[in-house]
C-alpha cells in the first residue's frame, strides 16, 4: 500500500491521514465544495474534489470516489465510518476497480450488516443472542413451553405486527397463561393473524461492544467499550473498560466476539455489539459493525494499539501481528463527543463560523478534531466537531482529568455540548458508573423539566 | 493542601495548574507585567501580579512570591523548574512563612545542589562517581599509582588551573610517565603550582538521568531518560527509555539512584544525573536536580504516573503510594523542545506576536504549551514555547509519530525550531539511537558549514 484515498471527511479523515502518515503511506483526501479548506484537505498529500456539499452528491457517491481514487493513483481506499463504510456494493466496486478496500470483503459486510442474518451466524458460532422464538404461535400451551426455555420476563409480539404495536411483557407463567389468549386475539383482530413471537425482555440493559481485529483466519479482541450513555440512539460518552460488567462477563463476551469473527473468517477491524442484562449479567449479541467506530480511541488508549494502523496493515495483506496474550489493558479511558449543538435548545445544531479555538492539552488528554481557527461548521454534515479522550490509571483519575480538560475546551462562534458533558461528569450516577441505556435520556428529561419549572416558577 | 500558588510561568505553570485541578486543589498564578494575559493566568483560579517583566524583578523575587502566597490565602507553593526552584533559601522562606514547599527540605536542596557535596554523599551511599584524585600531586610515581586505580584514559588537570586550561589526556602508563613531568612543569609555570589532579577521561559519553520519587523514608525510581542531545548544554530532544544503555546498566543505575535518595532521606520528585561511558557502559553520578524536570512528560508516558500530582501528594504529607513493583514501563516516549528561535540564524531568539496557532493532535501526541492564538513571545524569558511529546509501542513507532506531529505544528508570527527537529528525526544516527553528548553540536556544525558552502559555492 503506497497511496491511500480517504473516502471521508471531518475528524475521522484527519485520524486516518495521521495513521497513514505514521506508516509512510501517502494520502489522498476527497472533498465536497463545502470542505475545500478543511483540515483533512490541508493535511493530505493530494486532494480530489468530488462534488457539491450535500453528501448524497459527494461523500455518498461511490462511483465518484472510485474515480477519484483511480485518478489520484491511489491503490487503496479507507471508508472511515458512516457514509459508504458499510455498503457492501461500495466495497465491491473498490475491489472491482483493482483497489484495496480497507475493511472486510463485501460478502462479509452483507452478511454481518443484516441483523437477521448476523443473528443466525452468531447462533451457529455458539454466541448468545437474545432468546426467542423463530416461528410464531397462537397456541397458549406452545407459548408456555417456549417461554420456559426463553426465561422470564418474556415479551409477546404480534408476528404480523411492527413498530412496537401490540407488545406485552409477562413476568411468569401464570401471567403468560392469563394474558396470552387476549394478546393473540388482539393481534388477530388488528393484523388478521393471531400468531405471536416470544422474546426475552431485558428491563435494564447496557450497550457494551467488543473491538476485534481479524486477518481472515485468526482474530483477537481488544476488550470492550461501554456505550450505554446515548441520546436518541446516538452515543454521547463512551468508556473502556466498562464499569458495569464483571471480569467473568468480560472474558465470556470477548471470547464470544473472537469466536464469531473466526467463524466468519473476519478480516480487518470490527465491533461486536452486545446487550447486557443489568440485572442478571447475561449478554446477548445484537449486531456487528464492520468498520472503525467513532469511539475507537478509548480502546487505543487502554491497549496502546493503533487501530487504524492495524486496519491498514491487515488490508495490505499482512497477517495479524498481534497475539491475544500481547494485548493487555492498562488504566481507564473515556471519550466525550463534542457537538456543535445547543443542549439548552433541545440540541439544535448550530452551524456557523468558528472564531477562536483553544484545545485542551497536557497529560493524558487527546483531542481528535478537524476544528481549526476560522473554520466553518457546515449544516450539511453531522455536528460532531471534536472527540475529547482522557486516560487515567483508574476511572476516578480519568474522570477528574475529563472535567479539567472539558473546562479548557474553548470554541467561539458556535454552540457546543461541552458544558453539558462537564455537568454529566459530576453527576453521582455517572461518577459511580451506575447507568444503563435509558439513564441519559431520563436525566435529560428531568433536567429540562426542572429548567422549565425554574423558567416559569 | 487546598490552595496552591504556582511560582512560575509558561508551560510548567500550565502543567502544574492542570495537575492541581485534577486533584481538586485550587490554584493561584503569579505574573509579571508581561504575563497578565498569559495562559497560566487565565487557567488559574486566582492571580497575583508580582512585578515588572524582568525575572529579577518578579519571578526571581522570593519575598514577593511568599507575600503573594499569603495574600492569596495559599497553603502551598510549587516552584516549577528554573527560577527559584533550586534555591534553598526560597524553600526555607516558604517553610518559615508556614507554607508547604513542593520539593525537598532546604537542607537537602543545599546538600544535593552543590556538586562537590553531592559527589561526597554519592560516594558515602556507594553510588559510582567519576574516578579521580581528591588531592593534587606533582610526583610522577604517585600519579602512576593513582592512575592505575582510576583506569585509563586519564585526564591530567592543573590543581590550580581552571576553565579547561592545561588539560591533557593520556591513554596508558607509558604516556602518563612521559607526559606528566611536562604537564606539571607547565602548570607550575602557568599557575605557580605544579600539582595535578587525575580523573578518568570519558571520551564518548551519554547523559542519562533517573527519575526518583521519595517520601523522606522510601524511594522509588521511574526508569531513566536519555538526554544526550544537547546544544550549548541545553537539552533539545529527550527520550525514555534510553536507546543506548543495556538492561544491566539500567538496573544498576536506577538502583544506585534509589540508594542515593534513601541515603539522604529524599522527599518529593528528583532526578539523578549520570554520565555513561559509551565505550565501557560504566556510569557515574554527576549531580542531582531537586525539582521537576522539563522533560518529565516522557517518564509519565511510559509509566502512566503523573509526576506533578505525585509531587503534590508527597508535599501534602502522604506517604509514597507506589511500590517499585507497581511501576512498569510500556513503550517509548520522545520529547521535542520547540523554541522560538531561528536555527538558520544561529538559534537567534525571535520574540514577537503570535498569529495563528494549530497544535498537533491525535493518538499518542501530547503538547504541553502556553501558546495561544494572538499571544506574545516575550524577550524577557527563555524561548521554550512548547514541548511536543510522542509515545509509541516501540522506538521506531514513536519516531514516525514524531515526524508526523512535528509537521502538523503551526505557529505563525515567530520563528521556531520545529523544522530542524523534524530534520533530526530523519538522520540515520538519530534513527539508530547512535549518539552521545557531542553528536548534536557536531552535526549542527557540519550542517551550517555545508549551508555556508552552498551559499558561497
Amino acid at each position: 500500500m503506497k497511496r491511500l484515498l480517504v473516502a471521508n471527511r471531518g475528524e475521522i479523515a484527519v485520524r486516518i491521514i495521521r495513521a497513514a502518515r505514521d506508516l509512510g503511506i501517502e494520502t489522498v483526501a476527497v472533498c465536497s465544495d463545502a470542505d475545500t479548506e478543511a483540515k483533512h484537505v490541508r493535511l493530505a498529500d493530494a486532494v480530489m474534489p468530488i462534488g457539491p456539499a450535500p453528501a448524497t452528491k459527494s461523500y455518498l457517491v461511490g462511483d465518484a470516489i472510485v474515480d477519484a481514487a483511480r485518478g489520484a493513483g491511489a491503490d487503496a481506499v479507507h471508508p472511515g465510518y458512516g457514509f459508504l463504510s458499510e455498503r457492501a456494493e461500495f466495497a465491491a466496486a473498490v475491489a472491482d476497480a483493482g483497489l484495496t478496500f480497507v475493511g472486510p470483503e463485501a460478502s462479509v459486510i452483507e452478511q454481518m450488516g443484516d441483523k437477521v442474518r448476523a443473528r443466525k451466524v452468531a447462533m451457529e458460532a455458539g454466541v448468545p443472542t437474545v432468546p426467542g422464538t423463530t416461528d410464531g404461535t397462537a397456541d397458549v400451551d406452545a407459548a408456555v413451553t417456549a417461554a420456559a426455555d426463553i426465561g422470564y420476563p418474556v415479551m409477546l409480539k404480534a408476528a404480523a405486527g411492527g413498530g412496537g404495536r401490540g407488545i406485552r411483557v409477562v413476568d411468569n407463567e401464570a401471567e403468560l397463561a392469563s394474558e396470552f389468549p387476549a394478546a393473540s386475539a388482539e393481534a388477530a383482530k388488528a393484523f388478521g393473524d393471531g400468531q405471536m413471537y416470544l422474546e426475552r425482555f431485558v428491563r435494564s440493559s447496557r450497550h457494551v461492544e467488543v473491538q476485534v481485529l481479524g486477518d481472515g483466519k485468526d482474530a483477537v479482541h481488544l476488550f470492550e467499550r461501554e456505550c450505554s450513555l446515548q441520546r436518541r440512539r446516538q452515543k454521547v460518552i463512551e468508556e473502556a473498560p466498562s464499569p458495569g460488567i464483571s471480569e467473568e462477563t468480560r472474558q465470556a463476551m470477548t471470547q464470544a466476539a473472537v469466536s464469531l469473527c473466526e467463524h466468519v473468517g473476519y478480516r480487518n477491524a470490527g465491533t461486536c455489539e452486545f446487550l447486557v442484562d443489568d440485572e442478571t449479567g447475561e449478554f446477548f449479541f445484537i449486531e456487528m459493525n464492520t468498520r472503525i467506530q467513532v469511539e475507537h480511541p478509548i480502546t487505543e488508549l487502554i491497549t496502546g494499539i493503533d487501530l487504524v494502523a492495524e486496519q491498514l496493515r491487515i488490508a495490505a495483506g499482512e497477517p495479524l501481528g498481534l497475539w491475544q496474550s500481547d494485548i493487555t489493558k492498562r488504566g481507564h479511558a473515556i471519550e466525550f463527543r463534542i457537538c456543535a449543538e445547543d443542549p439548552e435548545r433541545d440540541f439544535m445544531p448550530g452551524p456557523g463560523s468558528v472564531g477562536r479555538v483553544e484545545l485542551p492539552g497536557g497529560p493524558w488528554v487527546r483531542t481528535d478534531t478537524w476544528l481549526t481557527p476560522q473554520s466553518k461548521v457546515s449544516p450539511f454534515y453531522d455536528s460532531l466537531v471534536a472527540k475529547l479522550i482522557v486516560w487515567g490509571d483508574d476511572r476516578p483519575t480519568a474522570l477528574r482529568r475529563a472535567g479539567r480538560a472539558l473546562s479548557e475546551f474553548i470554541v467561539e462562534g458556535v454552540p457546543t455540548t461541552t458544558a453539558l458533558l462537564r455537568e454529566i461528569t459530576t453527576e453521582p450516577w455517572f461518577e459511580e458508573g451506575q447507568f444503563n441505556t435509558g439513564t441519559l435520556e431520563a436525566w435529560l428529561a428531568e433536567r429540562s423539566q426542572a429548567a422549565g419549572m425554574e423558567a416559569t416558577g
